[in-house]
């Protein structure tokens, strides 16, 4: 049976495909959304659009942003953060989770995934090319390499350091108080900077 | 610290701001919609902004819709289902959580709220008024009461019986099978139909 007609329907249907958002949280967040005033729902729309069409990967370290170099590499470009300690991490949100701590002052790259033979992913699936190619251009004290503990990220770390060795950078690993198999987006803040603190060379 | 620019952030803002969804689940919600293809990010955009420039009130019922008579109502009117056996319900959403049983045959009325004299809502605040209008104008054989079992619900459902009553119209309410204090919107199609099946004379 249509119950709300087409409309409504169709945003239902929309919000239901995005993740982590069943029928009923769907149906309550278009509710939500037709209670707004207008300019609100509008807002919201014009943000989805927008965002989407001005997102890119910065050029320097392949974070999501809206212009060609994103703020933390633009930082480090003017002085303001340390552009030869590189952090290596899977995803933005985990750039996001470190930038919380507020404590790291270095840059970051984002490989968008780790290497997972299991589900066809190699080495040139992820952004590790561009690394190499920013360590040859560029001057690097020090890579931390801060992949998720998973048995992928660790392999991942592992590949790397060895890919780095033969340039003589000093590369390490953030410290084993992440818990193994967890999620680093989900960890607390202090457990990430006591990660970063006790890091190892590799 | 601006990690990912401006049109990123206010998408992230704007996400946050919607029910149930917290800065963590806004981010990853911001980074699934950026990597959705264009058109699709489209789509949700202008499906939230159709849905809320359309949607309003049906003029029977008042359950939200994006038409002057709701899909139900307009079964109604065209015989397939039964005018003269209307169920009030809190919002739209319990609306929905009965059609789900797909055994309801008849209309519904919604109230958008109970009354609710703690948070100042009075008779006036909800679509009562127009209930009474309604049972002047429509013949019904039967007003089902379907609020919550809440407090509020349980309070407003007496109120209604006893405006009712002098029109002679049969009022029941849905039985106790409904478990006390839980929200219909969550409530197993199961329980529903027995709550539907033991429903009382008040």
């Amino acid at each position: 049976m249509d119950i709300y007609g087409e409309k409504v329907n169709k945003l239902i249907a929309e919000l239901s495909a995005l993740p982590g958002i069943g029928g009923k949280s769907a149906q309550r967040l278009a509710f939500h959304i037709i209670n707004l005033p207008e300019e609100r729902a509008e807002s919201l729309a014009s943000a989805i659009a927008e965002a989407r069409s001005s997102a890119r990967y910065c050029r320097r370290c392949f974070t999501i942003t809206d212009r060609e170099l994103c703020p933390i590499c633009t930082a480090a470009e003017q002085g303001k953060r340390e552009k030869d300690l590189i952090m290596v991490v899977e995803t933005p949100r985990d750039l996001a989770a470190y930038e919380r701590t507020a404590k790291f002052r270095g840059v970051y790259h984002v490989l968008h995934g780790v290497i997972n033979p299991a589900l066809g992913i190699g080495p040139g699936e992820i952004r590790l090319k561009e690394l190499i190619l920013r360590l040859e251009e560029e001057d690097c004290r020090e890579l931390i390499i801060a992949t998720n503990s998973s048995v992928e990220g660790e392999a991942t770390a592992m590949y790397i350091s060895k890919l780095v060795k033969p340039s003589g950078i000093k590369t390490t690993r953030i410290a084993s108080g992440v818990p193994v198999g967890g999620d680093l987006e989900y960890i607390d803040e202090v457990t990430l900077l006591r990660a970063l603190e006790g890091r190892v060379e590799l």
